[in-house]
């Protein structure tokens, strides 16, 4: 079983991905695909005057401030514009896919921070309204019953609250849970890049190689999303996934060429 | 086994609806819901400068005209928006509900209609690049599969082409071949009137039954979607649902009361 996570930004090749899948579910390999959605979100929020925006927490983390209406702008671009294209082009290619946010059948389940504590100019603030969330459980059930049936499930970044509310959450980490849950052999996060990188952005540093015990050691050479996928890669290795896999959403076939090494292979 | 349609039109009580099915599937009640999304769609089309167009056939029908950009929009409006915030309702009450489109694991399947020909200045003119679809094929077993696991299924109006291509479908037909395909004892049609009314829109001329026999009779009586809702009806009597309720999506329990003959019950 492999999980994969593919980055929601600008120029990610959907199509070789897909490509790459159904040959992989060809041969027999089982896999669940986790999507973002960042970039289509930003176009919408724009589009219909209600601009992202992104604040910074304490702990020198970026992410986006959702409130209701994001909420709902990211609903309609993660879970119905880039999940249905994907599963469209899978359906495409003969591959049996099945598009899923993590509030269907409470696939994705944690606690709501409807208050959340930023940085801005300095100071620390205090926003209400949101509507983002982090993994506690992951109800699998679902999951095997897809599987089990020959589907390949693809997966929006979406939680619910304990209360059965929609929240936004990282994908990254969203993946990594699932690979924890299902006990993958392999969680291959793909992305604008080819891997870590020691001096970014020159992709001539890349990192080809961390033990599951030094990463904590890497994690100031990340750059900002890279960070969380650092101690999403973590949290799984930890739990029991196999290896972790950063590697390049941008190339032929991506998944196929990480699972050889491509890449930032912690293990 | 029901098969609910709830219109996709301004005005629809979800809350209401919600809370209806909640207790429903409490009492033992399975249920399948199809949904629309041509308000949401028309709201989201106009704010990102994308307006709606409609278009009449040679025979009569008004529907939209969807080209590529337009089911990107039904794909955010239909699955992404209202599929989710149906989903995220129902969760809240408790009910384990999963939403799906008819692309995820091809559950609707038929073929598209590429070339589309309309009415326009009393001209028949041909439309290219329409996104749009007729069903011929219910795949139950993703159905089947979600039902026997206690999950409630919410489906939007998007099928598969036989190419895998995502369509943009009627709402109405949609369920009419859903509760074909599941053998379902009742559908239950909910929209923003009481049912067929004889003198559109006096609420007071309900008409509350009509034969199977005698659908075709009734036709010119129905206005705008009213006229595909008896078509779909007639489909589905034929093809063995036991009867089927048009009903007002308006009021407080609007299945339960359609269940015990609220409405215009054709069987």
């Amino acid at each position: 079983m492999i999980v994969i996570k593919v980055g929601g930004g600008a120029g990610i090749a959907y199509d070789t991905l897909c490509a790459d899948l159904a040959a992989l579910t060809r041969a027999g390999q089982r896999c669940v695909l986790v999507h973002g959605g960042s970039h289509e979100t930003n176009t919408l929020a724009e589009q219909v005057g209600h601009p992202p925006r992104f604040v910074t927490s304490p702990s020198g983390y970026t992410s986006r401030y959702t409130d209701r209406k994001t909420l709902e702008l990211f609903l309609m671009a993660a879970a119905g514009k880039v999940n249905k294209l994907i599963v469209e082009r899978l359906q495409g290619l003969g591959v049996n896919a099945v598009g899923l946010s993590g509030l269907d059948g409470r696939l994705l389940e944690g606690p709501r921070k409807a208050v959340i504590r930023i940085i801005e100019d300095g100071k620390q603030k205090v926003l209400r309204d949101d509507w983002t969330g982090t993994i506690e459980k992951v109800n699998t059930d679902l999951l095997h019953l897809l599987l089990n049936a020959g589907f390949l499930p693809v997966i929006a970044p979406i939680a619910a609250s304990y209360a059965g509310e929609a929240l936004n959450v990282d994908g990254d980490r969203a993946a990594a849970a699932i690979a924890v849950a299902l006990g993958a052999d392999t969680l291959v996060l793909l992305t604008n890049v080819p891997g870590l990188l020691r001096a970014f952005p020159d992709e001539h540093t890349l990192v080809r190689q961390i033990s599951r015990t030094d990463v904590e050691e890497y994690l100031p050479l990340a750059q900002g999303r890279m960070k969380k996928k650092l101690l999403g890669a973590s949290e799984a290795l930890t739990q029991g996934v196999g290896r972790v896999i950063l590697s390049d959403a941008r190339v032929a076939e991506p998944v196929s060429r990480a699972l050889t090494g491509e890449g930032t292979v912690i293990a």
